[in-house]
């Protein structure tokens, strides 16, 4: 059996007088783009310019909605109700999916940004509250989260299409979360370390913890950072990699 | 033949810790509803309420897209690119496109709000951006614009349905456009004299001017304000009227 | 020696066409106002106009800095850091400050709003960083903190002056603290015991606890709701009570 | 008699995730910042480094208020009120006045950003209502406008300090006024141009407008545009040449 695994990127992250990232550099190496909906960047021109860019590289087109703060860029963690989860996402998958429409294309996935998606891993509700409104506004989505957190749980309990998210730069701890930011070795700064845990954990399903024990890990997307000196390298290098192993690279569900 | 003519009240103007109009009160009497969508008016929780409650009262729901001028209620007019009104409108529309979605229901109409309602009555290239905005998000939807402005023009250049607006309580110039709220006699403030210039802009397409002349215009669907003391009363009372008066009262394009 | 405490209530809180409060009603019966600072609430319009109005009242005007949370009404905890509490704090109070000078008047206190307030009463280090900010903004406001928690004990450690702050309409913990609203019992909704516990707080400097224990408590300032239906009505009650106590009612530091 | 001529810099127009500018490496070369605060781009932590910074390099700190429209980076002129104009530019220069304040320093300007700028240009009402604000805030503080412009008579008619600012990339016509943008010729792109253009405004007073005929020009400020790919090797050269014709750089009203 084939083994295939997506790549996916944050995307559309500029605002208008500000640029962020190197979409049209990245994406001729990734397979499905993360656009951001206006909440914690982007704005409608970013949004539009976009979505065509992501067309014409023919990668699949995802919602990335995110708290309402682009102060803080979506990272700082808000107490939001469940309702206040599913009324922001059903806003700004809505927005985006606008423009997706206007494109003549159609929405392939969402996934929620920073602390949104941090809290969507851990906190049923929530992830209840997000799954559902991808459920009602756009049930053929992939939803992506955390691979194996209650974001993907929500998902499935829907009968959503659901996609596992991994990360090729973060470490992992037993439980199979990723080891956080605020402790050392959080991360793999590394590049021939970070492809290897990834190739191990798309074609074994496990990934080596932090404490030295094996964790069982579905790795159906892998999470390439846009920005950053290294992040087009990574990008190209990673590709490259799982092309020589005969790992198929595409989007989720997109046979 | 029967006459038909619909009562439209902008609606789901509250945010946050902030209440604006009344919104259940006058939906019995109205037949559709333009819907903020989080620019000038409206948040994500407000519009799902609105669409619910719009829904309850079987009334159609339309998309309100506005200025991006919270602090100005959208009233300020703005000097945007035609690109910009696409832009914003696609995301607007799309918003609220999704909590209507995720209702289970459908978008019936757009009407753009405040200055940008009259910009894109007078601006061609405003009107053609916002009308292809609609035509491509939603290419079934009916376009609200000021009776014989440029914006029902733009519609119907692009085969979109399209509603032509009047105001009941508005007075009138020999060119079909309403008197500057900056001069005196902008206003009809006499319940009486309002509805019967409504009256006969229905059953006779005329009205009559400030200058005394008699005015062509076509009448498919008329303003109602949520807001200020009178407006339950009034909202009633030209229902009420108009029933009277043999004329339907109905969504436009409801058959 | 006579006993003194001030009345404070929170105000300025309405936003562009949006109108919240009851300012000037509650104004003859408090001795400072808190005025929003265009982050939870609040405008640079309605800022002037509530800065005029405390003073044609001879009204403590203090400063309300709260998160950037419009939409939540700064009520939302939000994972701010030290660095950004300092810094919202010295952007609001600066620009409230811009309104008290522009009307030849000075700035009396700085008291922070909602999920700030309640974060910098029990974070030592968000305390610190909003006490500082008022320290190098305007070292002679007076900062309003809860009774007896870290927000006072980072202002006192700074030489600020400083204004303990009692709820008469809130239950409290036998360490001092207000009893969660997520409990029941975290209010009292009447009137008369309100009362009743806010003079013994202000008499004798303690308060029964909910379980039952008398807990001391300095009650330098009062904090009186300016919205509700019976807001005004408890406002003039609170105050006619305290004057026949002869209790002296002013504002902090006042003398 | 020492002629003397300061160089002024748009500053501090990062904004959350956002950088833009190159404000480190332009401040050597400038006197004077003008310090973007939070309407039309900045943000509390970016006035407070910003402030900061320009103490260090020993650079006049000027308040640089915009329009409330972050998307637009306040270049979108907006139909507002004097007392809107008045009530934003209270609101900002006291915000960032607070920064200055923290910093143990003090404001030496007030530089309208973008449409603001333009509109209080030509509009007596606008012109006049941000004198006012920049007079009761501040009174010590000067008011930077275009040469000869309403803004400068609004300043001089109550009293403040006033900068005549002049453009060395931009042209003029015979009223002393730019080159609309929409023009061709609207720009000097050759650096020698705008360098012989800026050294005899200094020098003689006067400005070749575009249609030949030489304008009476004061320049007490020059603009300097701090981003684009060439704005740091401009700004080193118009200060090498400035200070080879023996023209004192420094703020206005800096004896």
């Amino acid at each position: 059996m084939q083994l295939t695994v997506d790549l996916n990127c944050d995307m559309g992250e500029s605002f208008g007088a500000y640029t962020l990232g190197n979409d049209a550099a990245i994406l001729p190496y990734v397979t499905s783009a993360n656009i951001a909906c206006g909440y914690h960047a982007g704005d409608p021109a970013v949004m539009r310019k976009t979505v065509e860019l992501a067309l014409l590289h023919k990668v699949a087109i995802g919602a990335h909605p995110g708290l309402p703060d682009l102060a803080g860029f979506g990272r700082r963690e808000m107490t939001i109700s469940a309702q206040e989860a599913f009324d922001m996402t059903v806003y700004q998958v809505g927005a985006l999916n606008g423009f997706v429409t206007a494109a003549g294309a159609s929405l392939h996935h969402v996934k929620p940004h920073g602390a949104l998606y941090n809290m969507a891993a851990v906190n049923a509700g929530l992830a209840e509250a997000i799954a559902e409104a991808v459920y009602k506004v756009c049930p053929d989505a992939v939803l992506y989260g955390l691979a194996g957190s209650e974001m993907i749980k929500a998902g499935k309990r829907l009968g959503l299409k659901t996609a596992n998210e991994v990360f090729a730069d973060r470490t992992y701890q037993p439980d199979g979360t990723l080891t956080s930011r605020r402790l050392p070795n959080a991360m793999l700064t590394n590049h021939e370390d970070a492809i290897k845990q990834v190739v191990r954990m798309v074609k074994e399903g496990k990934v080596l913890s932090q404490q030295g024990t094996d964790v069982i890990i579905q790795a159906d997307t892998i999470c390439i950072h846009g920005d950053g000196p290294h992040a087009l390298e990574f990008a190209r290098y990673i590709r490259q990699v799982l092309e020589n192993e005969r790992i198929n690279v595409a989007p989720t569900y997109s046979l």
